[in-house]
């Protein structure tokens, strides 16, 4: 994927600033007493917020994220396709708290607008109340707000809040994790909901005519979809997946793929002193992220922070569980080792580099 | 208020349409099976979704709520007064669910924007933490989204969601409000978060060195306060208020002033066959919402649609119960009283009709 020649995009190029993001959260560490509330479980950075509520409910603990879908929504609009839109927001929300190891509860959408389309309203919030169905998640407010003036005419912002529930002396939030767990990965159905910002700006895509012809047209990489559907496949829920791997006992650790791609989700569930050692060698990619890539100049690593590269989750084993672990959730990949080391979580690509013109 | 002469300006001249709204609401009764969730307790339409957690919990519901502030938030950016927008958020998201008698337990916030300046994410995000921690509610997630292309440059929209509890044997939601109950209103503390698309209409507010230089200066109904002051004054929580009538099994009903105004949210309490009738000469509207009208030649029936005309929460309680009540929340007014009649909410205002120049 990475090239000498050309312009590479980084995702700072395409306006999106991590950095400033991770300046905000360093300053709202500094605001309050600097004392946890006493019914809230750990810190920030975890998937989902945990909160015991309290001596009369024994064990009850609630989890809960709050989230978008970010730019997806500007590739899904231009192409004129919003139906996926819904469970993208939905099982984004499922998967983080899933990582915490929570059942999912009910579901909250906001639908922010300059005009309100009804017809575009009713397609995605229709597709938010069929996701919730789907995965017995009860769908108990939303919100539609017309602010002219804040959107561009046409544009809306969309947000979901998820509340989940898990026994507190039965929470897997990563502090299991031990030296010589496995990493298991779960394959993504596509980009899911992260890096559509770098995508628009390597492929060009804008409210414009020839970006809607190319987004109707068939995807360069896969010959059986339009690109419009190669881009906009939903966000697949791991649900079943991770609750498989709970209730069994062998989940130690869950990470879902959102932004920051591998090397950003998985350190997040690694105790002091571990790192994860992550073999991008051990799948392949799809096609989808090195027609990206290409397209845009896109520096490998780059690639691995912005995109999920075709992994959507990672689950930490022992090595003894992994038997049992590929029978439950057949379509794991052993994608990596959890090591000594500093903090955090590395991903060895090399093998991905290939030579221009292949 | 009302004039004859001049162009009135309804808030869907202002560029928002309730009816659109409505029809979106409408449209989504009809998907799905048209079961109710089990674990859910009513239908929508209330100020928060109740949630029972079920036989391992008994009792325990939770309520929720998801919203945002509106376009209080460009007055804000063009006055470049950010300060307290957090405690608009927070206190419009405790008044929804404390009007279903749930105490809250927690929040989540969103904040979406083209470009992010740490500064101003710090200070809304920081507001809102403040606000939590004052009201002793958890703030335990939130999300800071880039989303090149999606937003104005400079501009932003803010999303919250709340969580709180209540004993499904004590809920108060409007079912035992009967004929004869007297309601009672709380004074507001200005415009709260409702009506300001209509506002930046009639006081041709956008985003330019005029608009600031006015903000900037006195306002003309209020020379202690900068008109930036007076339109930005935070949404008041009355949780205190609404707690105390709770716990002393006083209210029957509560309703909290937001879009569509005193008729459309008290409307939101009254059982099948009651109606509710506010006699507005029973309070006088701050001078500033006379101001607005004036501005905008906005007829007095819009007005009581779009603002909460100087009273931000309802409460109904039976007639012998109103001096304990006055009690227990001294600045109280007697607003009206429940009715046999079509449900909803007929607000007496012949008394605020002025001659022109008056």
């Amino acid at each position: 994927m990475e090239r000498e020649a050309g312009v590479s995009i980084s995702y700072r190029d395409a306006g999106v600033d991590i950095e400033a993001g991770d300046a905000v959260v360093a300053g709202l560490r500094g605001i309050g007493d600097g004392r946890p509330h006493p019914n809230v479980i750990g810190g920030l950075g975890h998937f989902g917020g945990f909160y015991r509520l309290g001596a009369q409910y024994p064990g009850a603990t609630l989890v809960s994220s709050i989230d978008g879908v970010g730019t997806k929504l500007l590739v899904a609009s231009i192409a004129g396709q919003l139906d996926g839109i819904g469970a993208d927001l939905v099982n984004h929300c499922v998967n983080d708290i899933a990582a915490c190891s929570a059942e999912p509860l009910f579901f909250l959408d906001y639908y922010g607008t300059g005009k309100l389309d009804p017809d575009d309203a009713l397609t995605v919030i229709g597709g938010i109340a069929r996701a919730c169905a789907g995965l017995g998640v009860a769908l108990v407010g939303g919100e539609t707000a017309e602010m002219p003036g804040l959107y561009r005419d046409g544009d809306f912002d969309l947000v979901g809040a998820i509340v989940g529930l898990v026994d507190e002396a039965k929470i897997v939030d990563g502090s299991a994790v031990a030296i010589g767990d496995v990493l298991l990965g779960f394959p993504s159905d596509g980009l899911h909901t992260n890096g559509y910002s770098l995508v628009r700006a390597a492929l060009s895509i804008a409210h414009d005519e020839i970006s809607r012809e190319r987004l109707a047209g068939p995807a360069p990489f896969d010959m059986t979809s339009t690109l419009a559907e190669a881009l906009l496949r939903p966000h697949r829920s791991y649900l079943a997946e991770t609750r498989a791997l709970v209730q069994s006992g062998l989940a130690r650790g869950m990470a879902h793929i959102t932004g920051g791609g591998l090397p950003g989700n998985v350190a997040r569930v690694m105790p002091d002193g571990l790192a994860a050692e992550i073999d991008a060698t051990a799948w392949t990619p799809p096609p989808l992220f090195d027609y990206i890539a290409e397209m845009g100049h896109i520096a490998v690593d780059e690639c691995f922070r912005a995109f999920n590269m075709g992994i959507g989750y990672v689950v930490a084993v022992r090595p003894e569980d992994v038997a049992e672990a590929v029978r439950l959730v057949p379509d794991v990949v052993e994608i990596g080792r959890v090591r000594h080391g500093v903090p955090g979580c590395q991903v060895l690509h090399s093998g991905l580099q290939r030579s221009p013109g292949e």
